[in-house]
């Protein structure tokens, strides 16, 4: 999208930004020394919520609680722990999602049922209980300090704070993904979006994908709710694949306090859809880009498809194709490779009419091979950021996808991570 | 299976062991100086034959040749050549393929309907045609000289011939895939079964896979042929994955030219389906072992499923997991990938019932981990050949895929294959 057209700005801070809503993160020693990994968002206000999840059909224990706990689409807290995915570890590992909601709400003094709870580690080892629930206390503690200076109207340590709420969430990320927005609304005042997320391995579609939290001060209800994170999703984090690996720890909560006091209507309402749009898409980016090992950011936008399924089918299996993947970390415009990807997706289209493009150079027309500038080629593909492009001519609709290159980093990180 | 119940024996040769089989490979430039990338395989009677394809949309031009061919069940050649792909070249490709099946015909005084026809390499760059056709040529003469000898007896030196052929077809691969099998029958006389096959790159289940190619001297219709060789396929070469990428130029061919004398009945029929599984399945192995940069095998078998289709859809689901592959690589005992890829493949199943196993150490029970040694884990991992199994505990049915490790010699050779 155009930058001039948007009617929202980027602003500093991140998951705390919108008004109302506190963020902490501390060091509990489930990862290791020295690293962030228990966090804790907070609304102090009553929030509605809205959650979407792995469809992998192994799920970690804590998404059955936090399933569970949105049931009446209300929140008021989100505990998250990276370094271990409480998932497959049996009746422990629902005493464990449980207790962390319980040892939550204990301290901030909300109900357990108010509490949503994440997990992102390693799968199928035991939750050091005590280390966990310990950093869950401490960080209860430190977020009730920042409302208290909130409501005193001293915010700025709080934005510091949300900070290490997105440095706890990451696993072998190795950059924060936190963004803050403001939308100013025709009726005066400002409606804050704020998002923190993690990503890197196991990332792709069906889902989810990842861990996103993101938190408005806007009043809208459960269902609306569910609506616009449901299709804000669809078109950003279900369109990133960084390996092909489905997780089962995957899980997106939006949150909203209507702390900013806006019930949203007509172009304002219409403009916070795309926001949210906006952000997820940008946090989706940041987590392909980051990809276990990337080296390179890989966009592909497949237009003038049959259907949307169809667009969308393509452009992720080019993103997820492993020969397409170490080709853009070769640098090597192998463009036979996407071709290939789009023919085994599933989708439906005519090879004969396709034309492939890297960055706007085309290299295909037709279904087949053009002469083209391999100079040029080689420095579209020397770029951080390569768009790949496929029109299929065969229809009106399109999709984008996002994905990353296939690097030597990738094979070390995931060849010892649990050890 | 148990080999002491083998009606069949492994025996010298390859693709020419059975009687009237020839067949050769020449260097004709096509992939770089000194390399074998022209090959030609001969019947010198009358052959019924049968052909899977890939299932990819985008096919190359051969494709739809030798699927032309073959319609009426016969051929007597198959000319295949390494190094292009005769893919996405347009017309161009078309006109490539006929010309390849003309000139061998006329050399080899046959009709060009009677050759099929099958290309490996890269995508979207048109053949160096002069070469390729000089190179059938040359191939031609040579074996029609060995077609000679072998009249006269002299069959010793058409072994030798015919393992330049398996070298011809391989691309990436490190190591010669051929394999020659012989079946004593009831009735007296021997039925011989020979192969060779090339794989590596762009392996995922979804036909065929990669290229192969059957022949036998027993006597059976292109009909019985077509349905052996499609069951054979699903259980052997449609089980292997090597990166997810189902390339556009796979086939297996089987060609049955009845030389041996022998109609096969009763048992001896039984024996050489379960002979032709049996090759079809070291083939697989040989292709997953040797995928790119593979440094180790990887048997996955699930058993006790509900379904055929949902064993199938995880043994297959493990074996292509990029973070499976890269723990196998780091010899990491991280089970816990294993249940997620089960649990993304599509297929039903509980995952509160599943055992997981590495080697014959069970690592995971009920869904949820147990104590294990890592040490013993550590000594099944670091072997040539890993074997995963699944028990669902959810019915009676089963398979096995294989799979290879995900290396940084995999990045390496993928990301400069083409240039």
């Amino acid at each position: 999208m155009d930058d001039t057209k948007k009617a929202w700005k980027l602003i500093n801070g991140g998951i705390a930004a919108p008004k109302g809503f506190y963020a902490v993160g501390v060091q509990a020693e489930i990862k290791y020394k020295d690293k962030f990994d228990v966090a804790l968002i907070f609304s102090d206000v009553q929030a509605q919520a809205a959650g979407v999840y792995t469809r992998n059909i192994v799920k970690a224990h804590p998404l059955y609680l936090t399933q569970r706990h949105l049931k009446n689409g209300l929140a008021r807290a989100i505990v998250v722990n990276s370094g271990n995915a409480n998932a497959c570890v049996g009746e422990f590992g629902d005493q464990t999602a449980q207790a962390m909601a319980e040892v939550a709400g204990t301290f901030l003094a909300i109900p357990p049922e108010d509490v949503l709870v994440a997990s992102t580690g390693v799968i199928g080892v035991k939750m050091p209980i005590d280390r966990v629930l310990n950093g869950i206390r401490v960080a209860s503690s430190l977020l009730l300090n920042h409302v208290v200076k909130g409501i005193r109207g001293q915010k700025e340590e709080a934005d510091q704070a949300a900070h290490q709420a997105a440095l706890a969430i990451m696993t072998t990320d190795t950059m924060v993904k936190e963004y803050a927005y403001e939308l100013p609304c025709s009726q005066g005042g400002v409606i804050r979006l704020g998002a923190i997320a993690k990503g890197s391995g196991m990332i792709h579609p069906n889902m989810g994908t990842m861990l996103g939290f993101i938190t408005t001060d806007a009043f809208l209800s459960s269902e609306e709710l569910q609506q616009i994170l449901r299709e804000a999703v669809d078109e950003s984090f279900n369109m990133v694949t960084v390996d092909g690996d489905t997780s089962t720890n995957d899980m997106v909560l939006l949150m909203a306090n209507g702390a900013s006091g806006i019930t949203l209507n007509g172009a304002d309402r219409a403009n916070f859809v795309q926001m949210v749009n906006s952000m997820c898409i940008e946090l989706a980016k940041d987590i392909a880009r980051d990809g276990e090992g990337a080296s390179k950011l890989m966009e592909v936008s497949v237009s003038e498809a049959k259907t949307k399924e169809d667009a969308r089918k393509i452009a992720r299996s080019i993103c997820g194709s492993s020969l397409v993947k170490a080709a853009l970390f070769g640098e090597d415009a192998n463009w036979g490779r996407i071709l290939t990807a789009a023919g085994y997706s599933g989708a439906g289209f005519d090879p004969n009419k396709v034309d492939v493009y890297l960055g706007d150079l085309m290299v295909a027309q037709g279904g087949k091979g053009i002469d083209f500038s391999e100079d040029k080629a080689k420095t579209i593909l020397e770029l951080k950021e390569v768009k790949i492009s496929l029109n299929l001519h065969d229809g009106k609709e399109k999709a984008t996808a996002w994905g990353c290159d296939l690097t030597h980093e990738y094979v070390t990180i995931n060849g010892s991570y649990r050890t």
